[in-house]
């Protein structure tokens, strides 16, 4: 059997990701490889330690990725900072939450979980008065829910846990790139961010950073190195059970990164490739200008569906910027209209996890995707495919709407540079 | 700060991996990505599946990468089949054979190590004894020890295992796509292959296969489903401890990579496009054609290192074809010499671990990396720079030896069609 050359569809891709890849990281994954220790190579990892810092808004020595997905960042961190039977609280507004408990639970931590409403977020004093009761080593949450489209507050829970020395753990997967994520400013110890984003850099690399209080539980765990046991945890005295994952013991991963260069795994150079060019083109637009186009972006979005008639999922106040949940109209089959998007359109848009299976739409406007001519494109076959669907719309306000909302925006920048 | 555009050197790299990426590699990672639940991507994801099964040479269902780099497939398998005090049986010859002890010994495992000198190999009847003696539960061994360029059999060790129902994992990660690696014959229940080594894709990708035997013990072990915890192990009588890691847990993985396609992580879209063409290379070049190309190479790279007067490491009956180790000579200092190679002529040897750390060069003749142009280079470029480190070689013979070696082998080759 012969297999054909790679011919894939080309298509508008405004899920809450993965997204469309700038063109530019895809060009640089082209780039031939050199070896992991060439100083060519080596130099490239210490530039992307220094991008992700500025992204990540800290000053943390350590921000460099795990060579997996999302979820691997996640697991990184937990499973090297978790010893069994350490109490974690997990607030829950979502699917994701749902993915942090069940990482702590996996290796052996005593989880205790609130939750709340999805589509609605944590009242921070919520989550401090559990915190204060139940006295945990961590606190894990998530900022961005994708699956919910909701953006959870986290300066005030940052602060109150290093007031009392708990470690404050985040997944900003969805958020990073997209809307501001101050890690040192809001008291995160530790935080994962995602590349198929906001960043729009292929799924396989999940860039994390953590400060010296979690380096310091590190240094207190059991070690081995080289996959060769030696007697230094005798020699200093160090007890309780090693971090269970070779591949994602930060001990070993922060010597991988740092000066010692130690070997661990063989770095994906590829993918290391792209991230770089990804956070390049994040500090080339500017942290603050790139928030400012997924909020316009956003606002033309949310503009054309409501003035087509349709209602939005989730408390408004709290909504995750580059995603926005719709309520699929009653007796209008969610799958089916995705299908003819994607059939006649060439155009995804997601559904939802669990609860929510069947009663949303999520449309992502995430860092390349999230581009005028996308929102107008998905607003206006959206509207096509409802009313083939025998849906009744506002027929042809959608796209009015929105170009309103450009134009509305240039007026008022106008007006704030006269 | 600004950030210069991606710039890297082009490398001839002859290490054991990672080595040069075949440029339709390269180009297929620069193809725009699809969404990972999208028709034309699930396909992509079943013939992935398909090629994998080929050149694994097993009839398993299950052949799919993990999406991280080697060393996580072998986490991967060992982690899901490993139950704390489970004894394992490690037979270690390198590096890599302490790196799956490690690795087993985190996961909790019993595990009983024998170890021979590195640059030998294991007569199987070393292993089949204490196999006997110990009863372990798993026989987990590397078939390519890169560390030390060996290759131990394994056909007589699997079968033993299979007849002591006895669970035969393999690291080929050296091996796959270089020389034969026959699952199903040699009774193989899991095995890891590498994507950096012989297939000349980068790091970033596992490609795992298990067959009937394993996926028993995953079903009998406890599960969790979507982050959201089940009664499903109470119905149905599970016990022990669930599988530590979310990321590895192979019951997740199949029912993703299955007909289910349950959504676990977001499938590395770019690294995934890098892994269909670089099997559909191996299919299209033929595994037994394949083998034979690395064969000649390894034979000319010989001929010429030896007419120098260099002297190999290892016992040459066990030698694994695509690494070829070499003994420093006496007062020559080995990384200056690598350095000298680099900076001169922008090409990358490797050093070794641990015991063989400055006794010994490698040279990896790998995937796209082993071409006659490669080998000739490398020749004449090693006794250019072992002649300004003050060696003693005998001058201008490594070439003719190796082009000795590929005429010859073309007269042999025109002779059998005669």
């Amino acid at each position: 059997m012969r297999y054909a050359d790679l011919n894939t569809p080309l298509r508008t891709i405004m899920t809450p990701g993965p997204v469309e890849v700038d063109p530019r990281v895809l060009r640089a994954m082209a780039t031939p490889i050199v070896g992991q220790f060439d100083p060519a190579f080596t130099h490239i990892m210490n530039e992307v330690m220094d991008m992700l810092r500025q992204v990540f808004q800290t000053k943390n020595q350590w921000a460099f990725p795990i060579d997996g997905t999302s979820r691997s960042g996640n697991e990184a961190i937990l499973c090297s900072i978790i010893e069994p039977g350490d109490k974690v609280l997990i607030p829950i507004y979502g699917r994701f939450g749902h993915l942090l408990t069940e990482i702590c639970r996996r290796y052996g931590a005593d989880v205790y979980t609130i939750e709340c409403a999805w589509g609605e977020v944590f009242d921070p004093d919520v989550i401090i008065t559990e915190m204060k009761r139940i006295k945990p080593k961590i606190v894990a949450i998530v900022h961005g829910e994708t699956s919910t489209g909701c953006l959870q507050p986290l300066k005030e829970i940052g602060h109150a846990c290093r007031e009392s020395d708990i470690l404050f753990v985040v997944d900003a997967v969805a958020s990073i790139g997209g809307v501001d994520v101050k890690v040192d400013e809001w008291c995160i110890d530790g935080l994962v961010g995602g590349t198929q984003k906001c960043l729009s850099v292929p799924s396989g690399s999940a860039p994390i950073t953590y400060n010296n209080r979690i380096e310091q539980v590190l240094k207190r765990r059991k070690k081995v190195e080289q996959g060769i046991e030696t007697d230094e945890d005798r020699r200093l005295g160090r007890s309780g059970p090693i971090i269970a994952s070779n591949y994602f013991d930060l001990s070993m991963l922060q010597d991988y990164w740092g000066p010692r260069r130690l070997n661990h795994h063989t770095e994906a150079t590829s993918m290391l490739y792209a991230l770089r060019e990804g956070l390049r083109i994040v500090l080339e637009e500017g942290l603050e200008q790139r928030f400012l186009r997924h909020a316009l972006h956003e606002k033309a979005l949310i503009a054309g569906i409501e003035a087509m008639g349709l209602k939005l999922f989730g408390n408004k106040e709290h909504k995750l910027t580059p995603v926005t949940c719709i309520i699929i109209p009653d007796g209008i089959d969610g799958e089916s209209v995705r299908s003819m998007l994607l059939n006649e359109f060439s155009i995804e848009i997601a559904s939802s996890f669990g609860p929510l299976h069947g009663k949303i739409w999520r449309i992502g406007t995430m860092g390349y995707s999230c581009r005028k001519e996308n929102i107008l494109i998905v607003l206006s076959a959206l509207e096509a495919v409802l009313i083939r669907h025998g849906c009744s719309v506002n027929r042809g306000e959608a796209l009015q709407a929105a170009m309103d909302a450009y134009e509305e925006s240039l007026l008022t920048a106008k007006t704030a540079t006269e």
